[in-house]
């Protein structure tokens, strides 16, 4: 578990729920822990989904994927139980209202589940070799990466007392930054050497897997990153808060990033 | 998903969550949904188990496992995305006080990681092959199968107004159970045929696994069983609580079935 969530990483969820946070003045003992548990949750799917029976992928931020360091079995049983402590750590005895923890589990289950994360993953794995529109694909990669980016956005608002129209407005920058996210994950499999992004690159190529670039075409597709860029800012600007210089920021780090 | 939770199976942690939550007069519409949750626990943790890279079983319940069923990449994202349902399932919108909504999560994700149930199977993993002594595979046991079983009485005891006195006795009586439970598993797979276990029989012998059978002998597993059902009882006499009839009856199924 340690290996496979303390390895390096961007850290880019973490720093959705402090910023979104510190942005609505919220609690920061709840943001931490719902920061942790964001990162347990994404490090997770990153270690079963580099299993042998998913995507058989044995580099992973520079090191050896998880189950090539331990074994299958020990793989599966680290990712299901770093899913587990995700809960855990949302549900201290002490230092969160309860009723604020019952918020952060709801927001992160419905995240990582059927109709988020996992549910993305099952429907990207049904769609290899397949012609995706990009209404399908959309909503494959709302699902498998955009909903976790989005929930870490909301997680750091529930942390402290934002109005329904700075909810909302986080809500639509959390999903214009998602699909964002996706977009240039997609861009920089074709366009960057696997040293630079610290993981096997043209995976997806290689797999035959639908992806923005393969089914808009890579200038479309940087187009459409800097499209979602705009939404998020302008989203942002909608909040009515009074410091979103945070999320801004990281709305620029998604689109111009190289790993 | 359904094919996994809806495939049949004994409903034992349901049946004490419901049994538990009846005994202190709790509400009955946060019991069935924690009963729902815990249940989604034990059987992703059976899709898990089967697959190839752990017990590598092909029969559960009298049908095919999972991965045999639908391939081991969906059999992997289902018991996540089941285990994730779970939680998602504590955290409805309305119906369940927020702070219960908490409380179910925490025992909940206590018992199903690290020190709890995928903690128990990581060491089960580990022990194939070795001689443990009773205090070991008792800590493992603990850990696989009665920690999650304990839950499901604290969860449903979660859900009334239970006193100090009675929650503690419910948690030894749990402890009890959930030991005795493992210990007559132990017995089963050497004494039943694959019929009517529904499962491969004699798995943990061919595995060279430490069982209860295999470190104390059959008889004495067999009056261990017997003793930990009369602890599981003592502990219900001390609960103080009026009717702990069906909690009682649980014990006895626990210990008499033969599958």
């Amino acid at each position: 578990m340690r290996y496979a969530v303390l390895g390096g990483g961007k850290r880019l969820r973490p720093l959705l729920v402090l910023a979104s946070c510190a942005a609505v003045g919220g609690e920061r003992f709840a943001a931490i822990r719902a920061a942790c548990a964001v990162e347990l949750i994404h490090a997770y799917s990153l270690v079963h989904d580099d299993m042998p029976c998913m995507d058989d992928d044995v580099m992973r931020r520079g090191k050896p994927t998880t189950h090539v360091a331990f074994g299958e079995a020990q793989a599966m049983l680290a990712g299901d139980a770093m899913q587990a402590l995700a809960f855990e750590v949302l549900t201290p005895d002490t230092g969160i209202a309860p009723a604020l923890q019952a918020r952060l589990c709801s927001l992160l289950a419905r995240s990582a589940g059927h109709d988020g994360m996992a549910g993305g993953q099952a429907i990207d794995l049904a769609s290899i070799g397949k012609q995706l529109d990009e209404c399908t694909l959309r909503d494959m990669h709302r699902r498998k990466t955009g909903v976790l980016l989005q929930a870490s956005v909301m997680m750091g608002a529930a942390c402290g007392p934002a109005s329904a129209q700075a909810t909302k407005s986080l809500s639509d920058y959390g999903a214009a930054l998602g699909l964002a996210f996706q977009v240039v994950d997609d861009i920089l499999d074709v366009t960057q050497a696997s040293e630079v992004l610290g993981k096997t690159a043209g995976k997806d190529q290689d797999a035959n897997k639908p992806t923005y670039v393969s089914v808009l075409g890579l200038g479309a597709a940087r187009a459409l990153a800097q499209q979602l860029r705009a939404e998020a800012k302008a989203a942002l600007a909608a909040t009515g808060l009074a410091d979103v210089s945070h999320l801004s920021l990281l709305a620029d780090s998604v689109v111009e990033r190289d790993n």
